[in-house]
């Protein structure tokens, strides 16, 4: 059992190589109950944005709020609050912030993909 | 690969006992390429609610807006935007819209709890 508001919840910047004004929270996972899975949430500040990559497991998305494109088959696709996704393994993805305000996401992986 | 907008996915009543002006939609599960889960958003209109019960499956849960309570552990917790919970199954839990807006949430649970 398990409940805490994301704004109590610690914000890391994303090191990883292309990442641009990027953060991370880890909200719910293996810790707090969910064996297996782990739910983050992204934030990219303005002009923000992921490296554009890809990883061999899946993740799923959905927009919290903000706007931006998300790269999927070479194409970038306009994305706002509630868009859902599903990325397979093996696709190369990227979201990037094309607005004014932060753009931020749940992004929700395999245990593998976290630790 | 799949990304699609939330406002263009059907939105269907609840109909289960104890279920109060609540609508589900299902968001990314098994058709979209998440084997084994399902991310659904549940939106509860004025004075809604969910039933007040408990599954063998757990859930995972983010609230996108709103403003409402979550019954744990026979508390009602305030929950408003960006509040992660986790819910082991057999835990009686209940949400309740206790805003003016609507009070909307994704929750993932195994495909047993959705099929």
């Amino acid at each position: 059992m398990y409940l805490e508001d994301a704004k109590n919840i610690e914000s890391k910047a994303v090191n990883a190589p292309g990442a641009v004004n990027a953060f991370k929270q880890v909200l719910v996972g293996p810790l707090q109950g969910w064996d297996g899975w782990v739910m983050r949430q992204f934030t990219l500040g303005k002009s923000g944005c992921t490296p554009r990559h890809s990883h061999s497991w899946p993740h799923i998305n959905f927009v919290v709020k903000g706007t931006g494109t998300l790269l999927l088959q070479g194409e970038e696709r306009e994305i706002g609050p509630e868009c859902a996704a599903y990325i397979p393994g093996g696709a190369v993805h990227q979201f990037k912030n094309t607005g004014e305000s932060e753009l931020s996401f749940i992004c929700i992986v395999p245990e593998e993909g976290e630790f």
